[in-house]
């Protein structure tokens, strides 16, 4: 059995937990958090302040680092390292190569392995670009992204005068999606690209015309966007707009000679982001302490992880019932 | 510059030429072939006999075996790999296991390294089958083939009484796919999955009623599926069959807990299956001769490959443009 760690309780560590137990080969023996322990009420794994990581070290083949990348990561990843193997889902894309190598001179120093940036973008849409790009160099890649709630939209139109509660959806707009997998001419735009839908529970009497105007010329958020307002009940609110679903599309277009076209599409239909997300960051942790399990130390990338590394099979399984 | 060897310059061979053509740090050192090597004119390489392959050992990084599974790859993968490290994408899954102890034992003799059973299916359909499973343990995945022509049923109706040419297409049942990818009940069976298009050439004057009642009635190639059969002159089928095209989709749908479905998809639309499953092998190859340039031996299959090792691009630009 792999041993795993689980460090913060929010979202993505209980997506974490949750997937650590459907998973035969693996067993969560702690979850660390910066909080009172005491506080945490876990599906059964014991918990422990993370200033007591020291104390784990043997105990532990692979911690899952599950707090958030604005202000966790940076400081957690390279703390963590020092102590175990690790897997994070590091996004900020931007940040991505100083955040590697802070985390990789701390593995490096303990002798351990971090495998950053998991989860599925980045993670598994990052694997199908450079797969994409590597079978056909001549062409394009193209992501969408949901349909997806973004807690960023829902509440900026929460914060419309009259507005009781929101929920922001985004979507690719599907005409554009079918010109980019067949190789049609499409100005890619944020317009050309995704719409919004918004689900608005409004104070009894307001002005809905006025909410409506806000919401659908509000800047950045929604003036660049096709966006569809509908007015919903607080029940209605409650009973169908109470998941985190998020999904989205990798397309890969290119001619392999000349007016030859091939089109390669990886797409995600999650109706939970955070246990989707936290079954690629246990599966990743599997990979991770296997490597590390044969000497690799460092910090490193899902493009440096095998198929064989992140199944529980084993490679004559594999060979001879997947090929 | 990675150099590469085609052995066998049919469909697949001719395909792995234009995507080498299309690899900025790949370059065709050498075509060997069966036949009388001046009977082949290359897109420019040099043509050898196979009996002459032990002569380019040292000047070709990695071979790809283009030739085919049923009778070519039993006796052209050991034979290769004995000289240079090989790629080949053997495609008969209940001889894989065999295939592959065959391909390992020469080999390891040789210190080669041997990549078999890429392509799409298997290959990249496999490794997304893996992926999949890994990620939703708790789930099923299933597969569909198409649009695409299947030789062996256009050869069937070929033989029809009164069918001068005729073109098959196999395609998934399209609200098949739609209910397995939302994870609703459906019952998978060879008529629910997939149908069947004939496009045919009739001789002047014959029964069309009776070739239309032959065909679709016809024992194991048409009667367990819904088949749609329509004439067309010679001039059409010049024009609108010629390609091979081909493709088809992955989908793993699984729970990561009661009631919450995620569904993974992976499709491909292929203008030319021989041009596209070229592509494969040689970005294939690309990572069988990293692989073998670290000093790994054996065979090995896509389960082994990273992503890292398929991209021309550095770990460095990787991480900072891809992930």
């Amino acid at each position: 059995m792999i041993r795993v760690a689980i460090n913060g309780y929010g979202n993505l560590g209980r997506g974490a937990e949750q997937a650590i137990s459907k998973a035969e080969d693996m067993e969560l023996v702690v979850v660390f958090t910066r909080r009172d322990p005491a506080a945490i009420t876990t599906q059964g794994a014991p918990v422990a302040h993370v200033d007591d990581m020291p104390q784990w070290a043997d105990r532990v083949d692979v911690c899952l680092n599950c707090g958030g990348s604005a202000t966790d990561l940076a400081e957690q990843g390279p703390a963590s390292a020092a102590h175990f193997t690790t897997v994070d889902s590091f996004d900020i894309h931007a940040q991505i190569p100083d955040y590697f190598a802070s985390v990789d001179a701390a593995a490096r120093q303990a002798g351990n392995l971090a495998l950053i940036s998991t989860g599925w973008d980045p993670g598994l849409f990052s694997m199908l670009r450079v797969l994409g790009e590597a079978i056909l160099p001549d062409g394009a890649t193209t992501t969408f992204w949901g349909p997806g709630v973004s807690q960023g939209h829902s509440d900026a139109v929460r914060r419309v005068e009259g507005v009781v509660d929101a929920r922001q959806y985004t979507l690719p707009v599907e005409s554009t999606v079918e010109a980019v997998r067949a190789g049609d001419e499409v100005e890619l735009t944020t317009r050309s690209m995704h719409r919004r839908e918004c689900y608005v529970v409004a104070r009894e009497g307001a002005d809905l015309e006025r909410i409506e105007r806000e919401i659908a010329t509000m800047p950045h958020y929604f003036a660049d966007y096709e966006t569809s307002i509908s007015f919903i009940s607080a029940e209605e609110m409650a009973a169908e707009h109470h998941g985190l679903p998020h999904g989205g599309l990798v397309v890969r277009r290119g001619e392999t000679s000349a007016g030859v076209g091939q089109t390669m599409s990886f797409e995600l239909q999650l109706a939970s982001n955070p246990e989707f997300t936290g079954s690629v960051v246990v599966a990743m942790g599997r990979a991770a302490a296997r490597m590390a399990g044969r000497g690799q130390t460092g910090a490193c990338t899902v493009f440096d992880v095998t198929l064989a590394d992140l199944s529980p099979r084993s490679p004559e399984e594999l060979r001879a019932a997947y090929l």
